[in-house]
C-alpha cells in the first residue's frame, strides 16, 4: 500500500493559454518530485491516438520527459513498467469504455494505490479518478460497461465546471442544476459529492491531503448543502478523510 | 402495423415563451386530428413526479384534454390502454433508466408502432424516441442498462442544438465538434445520423412522412457529409425512407 498521488486537471487548454501551459509548473514539480522520466500517455479519449501523441509528446519533450503512448505496445506491460501516467481529455465514455475493453481498470488503480505511480489526469482524465463518471459533460457517444471509474479519490468530479450566464436565453440546464439534479436522486442511488473545477483549476493529491491550485477558484457541492467557492489553495483534505482505509476494502 | 404519428419537441420551453407554448397550435391539431381526448403524463425524466404532474395538467387542461401520469397507477396497464402518450423532459438518463426498470420500452414501442397510438415527446421525451440516446445533452447522473431507446424513428436526435458561440471563452466540445466526434467513431460502433433541433424546432411525423416545424430552423449531421441547415417546413422524409419495412424486422 502507498500513497496515491494525483494532480487532477480541469482541462488541458484555458483561454488565454497553451496546451497544458497553465498547469506547467505543477506538472513539472510533480514528475520531478517524483522523479519521473518517462510519461505513459493514454490517448484513449480521442478517437485518433497517434494524433494525439504527437500533439502532446512536445509538451513533455520540452519539459525534459520523455512520452510513450499506450496504444503503441501491449497496454497492460506498458501500464505495468509505466513511471507516471498521463491520461488526456476527450470523451469520457470512450475513455472510459476502452480502459474496460482493454482491462485497465483495475490494473492503473492498482498501480496508482500500490505501487505509488503518479497519476496526472486532464479533464476526462480527470473525471476517470473519481468514483464514477456520474458528472461528466460528454456525450455518451459509446456504452461503457459501467460508469464506475478508478475510483482514486472520494468523490465525483465536473470538469470544465461553468457558472451559470445570468444573460443566457438558452432553457437547457444549467452545470449547477445538472449536479444539483444528481444530489436529489432517491437514496437507492450511490450518489458522490461534486467537486467542479473551472477551467485553469487544478486538484493535487498526495495520500490523504488534498489542495486545489492553478488559476481559477472552484465550486464544491455536498449533498445536502449549499454549493460552497474553494479557493486556489484551499486544503481539502478533508474530503479526503479515511480514504487510503477504505480503499484498503475496495481494492 | 399501424403508421407512427409522432411530435417531436426540442424542449417544453423556448425563451419568451411559456411552457409548451411556442407548440400549442402543433400539439393541439396533433391530438385533435387523432381524436384524443385522455393523454398519459409520463414525468420519469424528473425525480418529482406529482410536482412534474402538476405542471403539465393545466395546461392540457386548459386545451380541453384530460391528463393522466403514469406513475398513478400500474405503469404497463396505464400504458397499454394509453389513448395517447406525452412524454416529458428532464434527464434522458433517468428517463430511459426507468422505462426499462419498468418494461415499458418494448410495450411503448408497440403501441406507436402496432397500434398508431400518438406520441409526444419533448427534450429527453425526444430524445428516447430515437434509436439510442447517444445524442442527448445531459448529464449521466444514473446508468441505464443500454442506451438503445425506443427507436421510433430511424436517426437520432439532439435536442436544445445550440449554435456555436463564437466570442465563448469556454473551452469544452462545442455541440458540433460533440457531433462530429460521434461521428468519427470507428465502424465498429453503430452510428446514426442527428437532428439537431434548435429550441423551438419540432419534428411531426406520419408514418414515413416526416416535416420541420416550430419557430427555429434545425442542423442535419449526415456522417460522412457537411452539416446542413433545415429550415421549418421542409419535408424530411427521404431520412424516413423504409422505416416501416426495418422497423416490422426490429419489431
Amino acid at each position: 500500500m502507498s500513497r496515491p498521488r494525483l494532480l487532477l486537471l480541469s482541462s488541458s487548454v484555458v483561454h488565454g493559454h497553451g496546451f497544458l501551459e497553465y498547469a506547467a509548473s505543477d506538472i513539472n514539480t510533480f514528475l520531478n518530485k517524483n522523479r519521473v522520466s518517462t510519461v505513459l500517455f493514454v490517448p484513449y479519449a480521442a478517437v485518433d491516438h497517434d494524433a494525439y501523441l504527437a500533439k502532446v509528446r512536445p509538451v513533455f519533450t520540452k519539459w525534459g520527459y520523455q512520452v510513450e503512448g499506450i496504444h503503441q505496445d501491449n497496454p497492460v506491460d506498458a501500464v505495468k513498467r509505466a513511471e507516471a501516467i498521463f491520461v488526456g481529455g476527450g470523451n469520457t465514455f470512450l475513455l472510459l469504455k476502452t480502459l474496460y475493453d482493454k482491462n485497465l481498470v483495475k490494473l492503473i488503480r492498482e498501480r496508482v494505490f500500490e505501487d505509488g505511480v503518479p497519476y496526472i489526469g486532464s479533464s476526462a482524465g480527470t473525471n476517470i479518478a473519481a468514483p464514477s463518471i456520474h458528472n461528466t459533460n460528454d456525450m455518451p457517444i459509446v456504452y461503457p460497461p459501467s460508469f464506475n471509474a478508478l475510483n482514486l479519490i472520494p468523490f465525483n468530479i465536473n470538469p470544465h465546471y461553468l457558472d451559470t450566464d445570468p444573460n443566457s436565453t438558452h432553457k437547457g440546464e444549467t452545470r449547477e442544476e445538472r449536479i444539483l439534479q444528481y444530489h436529489s436522486l432517491p437514496d437507492a442511488y450511490d450518489v458522490y459529492n461534486v467537486l467542479g473545477l473551472r477551467e485553469g483549476s487544478l486538484l493535487l493529491v498526495d495520500g490523504e491531503m488534498g489542495v486545489l491550485k492553478g488559476i481559477k477558484n472552484a465550486r464544491l457541492f455536498i449533498k445536502g448543502k449549499p454549493p460552497q467557492e474553494i479557493e486556489v489553495g484551499t486544503d481539502l483534505s478533508h474530503l479526503f478523510a479515511n480514504q487510503l482505509k477504505a480503499s484498503a476494502v475496495r481494492l
